[in-house]
């Protein structure tokens, strides 16, 4: 049974007769292929990607596990159409907060036609791409269950400066993510920080890229994602980092993608800081114990 | 004594009626003032770089010390003019050879006028900037007793390609630094190498730069210097790393540089594949000798 994902926070959402992706219950993500040359373009990344023997394991899972391609019926009731086959990410999970990022300042390539350059770079321009090197594209945080998610309109995502994509990184990992209500930052050390939380694992992926010259990532999308309800009854977090959307890669030719990793760079400062700011509270706070 | 500098690779020249900066005898470097608003962009960053505390003492020293303004009499025969009044970085260097290395994928600030961007986008598009995340702006290279430098045109360096760029980086560490000659990188492992060669240097400011929101260094030149001669002689390889030009730095508002960063990762990483290909090689050649 193929159904409209529930977690889903940026990119076509499939429902009303529109084409979007769809998952099944054996946790499987398809993913129709765009008509355009994204499509293949995407394909082309994820066949070359899970068949190049230098990508190391521990980069690897960063990635959506990838199972071919797949004619399935279209969620907009086209008839059967192509469809990328992933993993789905949130299967399993109840109710993930999670933050979806595009990397770099800019989103186009150089090999791009100039009508999407000049698409791309208004873009970059208006939103924080150009100024923070990243931009927050979609989102959802768990507030509670009686409030359930926060997941603000597009439209409004779209206008977010720094100072707001700083509250959202705050909202978070608090417990009281409410509008209105300064963040408390309750589960910075359990869900940023730590030898696995997200801080540990964009480090990881920093590390690779500053080495790495195969392939270039534009318009690439960083998912954080965590399970607060989870850190509340003392399991494990589900901090997890995944990177998503491969349309744009171009070969990397010898160069390292300097556009991605300066934007990650910044993301991890954004973050460093939270943490080091929320480390600096929690050890106020216990020299105030008795 | 006033003279036009020995070693001047980029930038404005004096001379033959023209104006640009002048050095004394006593190792200052005295710099024109920009008439536009670039002079005193740049006045304002030396005052506020040399006063702000926040700047560690290891990172200091990658940038030219400023004594302040003057008023000189300018090189183009216009009478007295103000200019900036810094350390003359080749003072008391015999043959240096040097590349002025220009960071970032992009020179412009999103602040600027529509037309400052178009001009840089179309430049930093032709020239490497763009791919590599970093241009060669001017080089000199020692070649010998006989031959002097290896000081291409301009015109030759504008048009460098991503191999142009390697090739100029492999005959800055190498004896063998002719034109249509391999190059044997020599001196890789003394100039490049090492606790006080220039990667390590990169790498203190690459630190620096992940995590400081100071500044934004539009438009900024690395500087790599180092003296063939004496590491022959097995004396100090006079390798150093400097930052110039600063008419185009902004304020960082909390964010860093991943602009700087990015095209910064990107040098080191060109830098690190020499130093690690030369390794093999030396390793080969001593594991053939006797």
């Amino acid at each position: 049974m193929l159904k409209v994902p529930n977690h889903q926070v940026a990119g076509h959402q499939a429902g009303d007769g529109k084409l979007g992706p769809l998952v099944d219950d054996s946790g499987n993500f398809y993913k129709p292929l765009q008509s355009d040359d994204r499509g293949s373009k995407e394909v082309f990344f994820y066949t070359s990607f899970s068949s190049n023997t230098n990508i190391p394991n521990h980069i690897r899972r960063f990635f959506p596990t990838f199972h071919g391609t797949q004619l399935i019926e279209a969620s907009n009731g086209s008839g059967k159409q192509p469809h990328l086959v992933l993993q789905d990410i949130f299967s399993g999970r109840l109710n993930p907060s999670i933050i979806d990022i595009k990397i770099g300042s800019r989103t186009w390539y150089p090999q791009a036609s100039e009508d999407y350059i000049q698409k791309c770079f208004m873009k970059d321009t208006k939103r924080s791409s150009l100024a923070l090197g990243f931009r927050i594209d979609g989102l959802q945080i768990y507030e509670s269950e009686g409030s359930g998610f926060w997941k603000p309109d597009r439209k409004l995502i779209h206008k977010f400066t720094a100072e707001d994509v700083r509250l959202v990184l705050r909202r978070f990992i608090s417990s009281n993510s409410f509008a209105g209500v300064d963040p408390d930052c309750t589960f910075a050390s359990t869900i940023y920080g730590g030898s696995g939380g997200i801080l540990a694992q964009l480090l990881e992926l920093k590390e690779w890229f500053e080495h790495q010259t195969i392939f270039h990532f534009y318009s690439c999308s960083v998912l954080m994602v965590c399970e607060k309800e989870s850190v509340v009854k003392e399991m494990s977090s589900g901090a997890e980092v995944k990177l998503v959307d491969f349309a744009h890669v171009v070969e990397g030719k010898g160069t390292i993608d300097h556009n991605f990793l300066g934007g990650l760079c910044s993301l991890i400062k954004f973050i460093s800081e939270i943490l080091t700011c929320s480390d600096v509270h929690t050890a106020k706070a216990s020299l105030q114990d008795p």
